[in-house]
């Protein structure tokens, strides 16, 4: 097999500058393209959120190509999400009764900079900065690029391009245009914008409220959640709908009615924002959307990883680390078929996109649990019994949030399936009072298991 | 309000032509562009199945439009599902256990004739062929088309645009590439495509098997049916997946082969088509697809109807009929809004998109039901309860296809989730043996009813 094949990566961005790295491991010889300037020498802002949950499934990529520790150094620990009610009032729902489960935040920017870093340790590594890829021919294994700086287009051919260029990506566009195949996609946004907003550091560079959680507001119709930095600031972000509900982005349309909104919806916010009405104005409303397409490969001469193959909402803290984990999972194939591209991008489609799929669904799902039901007393009821159940029964018991975030060693489609019965299960057994969170939990664990494995079958019925 | 506004229709199919006319009656002055020739001057195969099933939703819109008699000339009664084994032994299994729920065959060309003559009878209508609408700029509200005769290009603009140009539309098109707003969008292939065969008449002119229903050979993994035409032929469409299985288009390559798996899987469907193999190299394999997009309406300025805004696979014989509905929603909307277009496009699109997502959600359904599940005992048994209870019950039950084909007084939505329930209920009372086709039926009704109550109780949970 000849390791000295040629792979272009298009895009450097999280997943690109993992996956260029892996494949450097690998003995590839890979050219990476990204539009934008390089990160490490210009201060841009990719139009992406400025920081990230991080939890395992990205670590275990991580761990692959050896940078865990110098990862974890970047990281700041979420233990659970602290919750803001409208009178500021605050209460801590830990993400797991294991005290070893939680998540990190930790800078995109950061992060983008040490895996490039690495890359390009290897000298088969090249990565070129400020050239826009434009159009893949994907039978002819080319990819046609735009140097802003040279205002120059050019065209670079290789083994195997596989594109990282996420949720806009110019090779899954060529898919869709070129109709040369049955290429099933979609696209779906939610009425919902966001918009990056900042809670600044104390004047010694600490944190102005409590450090190690995700802070949420929910509010039913829109929340606003917090993730600490390392430099004492909070990134926070705005989710609101377009142009429904009393409150939108259409119609928070001047200082004074944001301020007004902010008062009354988040007054313990406000008291720590006091640039928020020129982050609102200066910030842009993004949007939020999924992306799902298949396939994901032409042949064995194309492939789409990360973004670029399945964008999703943020709600569940996962996109950075399904990408993070496609490059495992990708990794594994090559173990088995190194040299059989067709065969790798086939085995690798088949056994991923389920997942992807899943962790779409769950992003979407987790939206509406973040928004609105954190707050209601039958899921604060739920969620104590599942801690309860994690922490006594720690080997027999693991929460949906769990089993997506935290079990890394299943698939999310599995996590979701098993997760969405026991969230029913838990719900129903609440509702009929068959069980209670004063009773012997190792009554509950057995009611609550009986239950999911009914519904399980229920469902696996014609 | 002024009558006398020009409305473009681009395209003049089954769902273009009935829109004129009823635009046309309602006073509109109508521009329609159609690509095509005339399909009553040139005998023309538009690519589509050369007959459809119509049922009630469309026949409410022959209502709406005079046409129902004229209509109901064109149509042939299918009773019910003739079920072929693979030995050729036939059952059948009616649609409904009510003697006057059935379908009808009925042939794409005529109907889309009558549709046009009826519309050119009104002189507010202008109808011009072989011009195709190449982009829509839904600001300006105007449309470009090319003339394929002359070879040039025009452009024309109306108060209002409404595209019905099918599931390549143009409109649709220019929304997704304008990026202008937020469009949400999916298409979704099957693995599988379709051929169309055919049975001829006897010499006479009589029908070579029973000519009163929808013939399916299910098979597991693909099937064929037959639906009867006017002159005693029948169009015969095998659907089959393109590269997996023992046979696929793909392996089907030669004469020999079609024919010996015709011997092997459907000899007596076989033994009435001489012409199998002229057929099925001279014929074009066709993709099976599902498009939904959001939204429909650009402002006041353009609307999608009909398969340009939700096509959907065949298997439930209500593409046409949906399409046809879509005419009465939109008519009953301009009767409360009338001049106000953004309004009725907006309020359309609310009320109906729900139902267009569902009836595409049950064709997927029927897909598996027809290919597989209507040979296996189980099903059988469901579908003989559910028989007598319509019959003995017939104000009473109505099963899940009788909700989505003769209930058109309920929205496709509503009938798939009780349908659903339903279909649940009595296959879990029936593996739990909880209820038999020996048993009382009133009683069964009552445990049917009870169950379907549970189950559509537990889904609305949260």
């Amino acid at each position: 097999m000849n390791k000295q094949q040629n792979v272009i990566v298009i895009g450097a961005g999280l997943s690109g500058s993992l996956l260029a790295l892996r494949l450097a491991q690998r003995g590839y010889r890979v050219m990476v393209y990204e539009m934008r300037p390089d990160l490490r020498k210009v201060d841009i802002s990719a139009g992406r959120s400025i920081n990230l949950a991080f939890s395992n499934r990205g670590n275990k990529a991580m761990k692959l190509v050896g940078l865990e520790d110098k990862v974890k150094s970047l990281c700041i620990p979420m233990h659970g999400r602290m919750i803001h009610d409208q009178d500021g009032n605050t209460f801590q729902s830990n993400y797991s009764g294991r005290d070893q489960e939680y998540i990190y935040s930790v800078s995109r920017g950061d992060l983008n900079a040490l895996l490039l870093d690495e890359a390009e340790q290897h000298e088969n590594v090249n990565i070129h900065f400020n050239k826009k890829c434009k159009s893949v021919d994907f039978e002819k294994t080319t990819a046609l690029f735009k140097d802003y700086q040279t205002k120059t287009e050019f065209i670079e051919d290789a083994d195997v391009i596989i594109a990282t260029d996420g949720a806009g990506s110019a090779l899954r566009r060529s898919y869709f245009l070129g109709k040369k195949f049955l290429f099933s996609f979609s696209q779906d946004y939610l009425s919902y914008g966001y918009k990056e907003l900042s809670i600044l550091p104390t004047e010694n560079g600490g944190y102005q409220t409590h450090k190690n959680a995700l802070h949420i507001w929910p509010r039913g119709n829109f929340m606003l959640i917090a993730l600490p930095n390392l430099n004492g600031s909070f990134t926070v972000t705005l989710f609101l709908s377009y142009s429904e509900g009393e409150y939108n982005f259409d119609n928070l349309n001047t200082p004074e009615l944001v301020e007004l909104f902010f008062e009354k919806e988040f007054p313990d916010a406000l008291a720590i924002m006091p640039n928020l009405t020129d982050d609102f104005f200066n910030n842009p409303t993004a949007a939020l959307g999924t992306v799902k397409c298949s396939p994901w490969h032409y042949k064995g001469n194309t492939l789409l990883m990360g973004d670029a193959a399945h964008a999703i909402v943020p709600f569940y803290g996962q996109g950075m680390n399904a990408a993070f984990e496609d490059v495992v999972e990708l990794d594994a194939v090559l173990d088995k078929h190194e040299g059989e591209w067709e065969q790798i991008f086939k085995t690798y489609e088949k056994q991923r996109k389920k997942d992807t799929d899943a962790i779409a669904d769950l992003a979407i799902d987790n939206f509406l649990e973040m928004r609105d039901h954190v707050a209601h007393p039958i899921f604060q009821e739920k969620r104590k019994i599942e801690m309860a159940l994690e922490k006594q029964f720690p080997t027999q018991y693991a929460s949906k949030y769990s089993l997506v975030t935290f079990n890394e060693n299943i698939g999310y489609q599995e996590a979701m399936l098993r997760g969405r019965a026991q969230d029913k299960a838990i719900l129903s057994l609440l509702k009929n009072n068959s069980i209670t969170s004063s009773e012997d939990l190792s009554s509950v664990l057995k009611k609550v298991q009986q239950e999911t494995e009914n519904i399980l079958n229920l469902s696996s019925d014609l």
